[in-house]
């Protein structure tokens, strides 16, 4: 049976927070087999984690389960939730970090107010509340160890998500920003800077036109046109214009770091010009 | 049969060096689940891998094997030890680095001046000396992958102890420092400082009177009480005081990094003040 | 079966790259045993890729798979290789980063002028062009997720590099430059900086006479002789000279960082002068 369970943090790899979580799963689920996506989201940044849940989980088999320890809020109410989908099981803080994830199932079109939603019948939500299944004592401040870890290996190990915690209707909803689509340009913005540098937008491909002239534009940076790969242009410092991995528009420097060469970070404001 | 393997090392993430122990291990118990503690020990430093050790082999399966190297004296002629306890086997340099974890065992009370000490019944000591079990040639500079890792392999597949090593009496003995107790008051050090900044204090909750007013004080800072969570003071800047879970008095801040903020670090005193 | 991977990327640790090659891994081969050699080579750096694969591939199992991503051309026609050795197999994009590893299989002896070499009969080389194979769609810039570990993960399962690819006959040769044997002197150079700061030298062991008094010189730096461990001299900020776990003589400081405080680096020269 298929027991990948799959990591991701903001703890860093310094101390033996990440290593006792794995003991723990390990402890109840010999089998499992544990993929670290990263333990380096800055410290309590929600926002990069729902990037690269989106981006990760799809490639796993189907029904792995995702751990995802993104929690400014441990040990205060806030509850810890089972997200059941079609491709996975997802376990984090309710706190928006899954937004991206069950945006496919969430039923109210390209906009949206609500800062909870009640995801469609494909899926399933549950809060976890049976503790016997807990690590004991339960700390304040290691929910990872204590709770997300233990029922994470139970879960890979075939039993129901219901054993662990009561149905429930809504989750907390806090997506990533979508782009402004007008008649001759995109409004977008830079939702995520990579290890090199390079400049992730929230333009997926999928809004882009395929069949007209554009530029990009990123504070002062003209980009002429969106090529295929970093190496296009092998003038040193040019800035290129791609369709990443994940099918977001991203600004990237061939051999170089974007984001340091223009001191650009996340939040900054990225326009594609139609002709 | 359970076959886990934690790895502590101060090796750093950037090398070949913890891959090829990884390998190695392998080639001896390919079932061997290998858990990395941490790679980022600051060089050399002992009393980091004391306290580290200490607060992770709990959650492992019993017996695990937990390999431990940082060995600023690798090629001397200090002994490789395996320390077995009840709940799992230990493989080191005999440099100190495990008296966290005896420390249950050896019965010398609450002060102690001997540098060596003598687990009692309920451990064995062994010193690494059956070189055929070793990867030759053996080097001066990387037992890790020479001597550790091959032992560490085959202990964790089963194999007794005594067959790679003479059983000693005597283990070097160097535990972290304990707090002062006093009469209104504990005298307390931070000995570790985690990813967050978090600064972790030798006063365990142990020695905190559950029921008498106190407050902390480290250095200029005055905390007025310990409380639960990182959150329960949302102002920006402001020190909490907490147990963590690892039942040790910390200091942090909600969202920041106590450390920094204070430019405090290990060594530094803390004092439990009672009213 | 023993069904080992091991992954080198220049990839970092703070993204999902990593982690979903890994998960693209289990998908198809739920069995792997994945070991990470590093992932912090530094950005496109192909020369310390070839060191740390010479380096590594010895230790593990025999015909693990090896994959290594540092791939500045991703995306463009350059063709991705499986070099199959009576060792092991090697996946990596054919942009010289297998050199070292081969470097026993190419008859041109010490000194050579090509830049495409014929692998001797032992080996045998694949170019990969079987799609099928592939995850579908392939992008332009993560070929590691799309072609590089859906081949490896089923080379590890048993399956036939001639599945694959196509036979090849050359690949391209760019190996660690070769020290200069002099009558009296041997002129090398340093070709990598490891995480200790270490300063790991082209002069392997086999170059240097066992029975000749000698001298090491490194910029304004003379060490006297050649030691067998790091604690030799215990005088604060002394270097020290040895020869390392990979056989390569080194450079570097007991309990100090001999890159940083000689502020030398890769490509410097470094001599070993007989008296």
């Amino acid at each position: 049976m298929v027991s990948v369970i799959s990591l991701m943090t903001d703890f860093g790899s310094k101390d033996q927070y990440v290593g006792v979580m794995k003991s723990v799963i390990l402890a109840r689920n010999p089998a499992a087999s544990i993929v670290d996506i990263t333990h380096e989201i800055d410290p309590q940044n929600v926002n990069q984690a729902k990037f690269l849940t989106k981006c990760s989980y799809n490639y796993f088999p189907n029904k792995s389960v995702h751990i995802i320890v993104v929690d400014p809020d441990v040990g205060t109410n806030r509850e810890i939730i089972i997200l059941e989908t079609p491709e996975a099981f997802f376990i984090a803080p309710d706190n928006g970090v899954l937004s991206e994830v069950v945006r496919p199932y969430v039923d109210i079109g390209y906009d949206y107010s609500e800062s909870f939603v009640n995801p469609d019948g494909l899926c399933k939500l549950y809060a976890l509340d049976k503790e016997q299944y807990w690590n004991q004592p339960v700390s304040n401040t290691f929910h990872g160890r204590d709770i997300f870890a233990p029922v994470g290996a139970l879960l890979a190990n075939g039993q129901k998500p219901k054993q662990f915690g009561r149905l429930i209707k809504t989750m907390m909803y806090d997506p990533l920003p979508l782009p402004i689509m007008g008649k001759n340009l995109i409004e977008g913005e830079i939702i995520y800077v990579d290890y090199f540098g390079n400049l992730i937008s929230n333009v997926e491909s999928k809004y882009i036109s395929k069949d007209r002239d554009l530029k990009i534009i990123l504070q002062g940076i003209v980009i002429e046109n969106i090529g295929n790969t970093f190496n296009q242009s092998k003038t040193n410092g040019e800035f290129v214009a791609l369709i990443g991995s994940h099918n977001h528009l991203e600004i990237g420097i061939y051999k170089g770091n974007a984001a340091k060469t223009a001191k650009i970070g996340e939040g900054a404001k990225i326009t594609v010009q139609y002709s």
